[in-house]
């Protein structure tokens, strides 16, 4: 028992979020009432203000800021003319391709990807979405950005033949030895794939 | 650039928390927006809530749900009837005591230690408080759980002094070695308080 139930129900009410249990949440409360109680009041309006309004971009599928407007990156007219088209399975995905500063078309994010077993097909990754923007023509190249896992090579097979059958470029991440990565260290699948896409000199 | 600024927006003031980096942020503001928005929400509601609302004990100075009422510890009539009064530096120890249930008199949360150079004197230190709950008669007892650091021992003088002048039987806690813990690895300053502490058996 603690001297306070609100306190109480504040800890608790932290340890919904992944990696905080009830000693880093208590923590994280006494931190917040001893030192700043302003910043905590901006947090819970800032979560409250953002879990209500964030939705889906209407073209890619990724967070936007809500309505029916399309997310910053959808919005930028020098990505769109590219023509180049980013399939991943999560926001994170996008966020780490912008991270690393190395693409500069558009993406569209699947939220997860097929498993027939888990309910979870064509419609709930969005897939007529994808499909009006291969049609509309303005997609020169499909990138599959999704994982190297049985499940991804299954939704990889089903995107490739939606866009063949649209005439689309499609292609898919290189897998190989990551850099600064040493051989013996490699599991077997990821060596053999990276002899097998080995590259002339 | 994320795709959302409400998203960028909900990364930073995740960010006030203490052990909450940009990347633990990224991650916990994407698992609710994925999976527990409902539960975001009630969070943000709980924050709102109890750093408006938690107030200090009139009584003990520690984490009260607020109003002019005591907390629950101090409301507790066989804690008031014990005569002990355990002072303690943070709410934080209160709960280590609590935790350990060990202990079943009332507290006094200093909320620090004196230290002038830093202008923390006894005002701040709400001794006031503790004058009169000294001078009440109530207490029979006044247990130190100050730190054993050289601030700390100056407040434990400082504290010891107000109790003999009210006539109040002082004591502080134990110093040595810690259950559990071998001798090898002990510090110099804890092993010589150890022997100088000895107990006759």
């Amino acid at each position: 028992m603690s001297s306070s139930k609100k306190l109480d129900d504040l800890i608790a009410a932290l340890q919904v979020m992944p990696g905080i249990g009830p000693v880093s949440a208590t923590r994280i409360a006494y931190y917040l009432l001893d030192h700043r109680r302003a910043d905590g009041l901006r947090l819970s309006s800032v979560l409250k203000d953002s879990l209500e309004a964030i939705a889906l971009c209407p073209d890619c599928r990724n967070y936007s800021d809500g309505g029916a407007e399309r997310c910053a990156l959808c919005s930028d007219s020098h990505r769109r003319e590219s023509g180049l088209l980013c399939v991943v399975e999560s926001p994170m995905d996008v966020e780490a391709f912008e991270h690393a500063g190395s693409f500069s078309g558009t993406y569209f994010v699947l939220h997860g990807h097929l498993s027939p077993i888990d309910g979870i097909g064509p419609e709930e990754l969005g897939l007529g979405v994808l499909k009006q923007r291969l049609e509309s023509g303005t997609v020169s190249e499909l990138i599959l950005a999704v994982s190297q896992s049985v499940d991804g090579d299954a939704t990889a097979e089903y995107l490739a033949a939606m866009a063949r059958r649209q005439g689309v470029k499609v292609s898919r991440l290189a897998t190989g030895v990551p850099i600064g990565g040493d051989i013996q260290s490699l599991d077997s699948g990821t060596l053999a794939s990276s002899l097998q896409f080995r590259r002339q000199l």
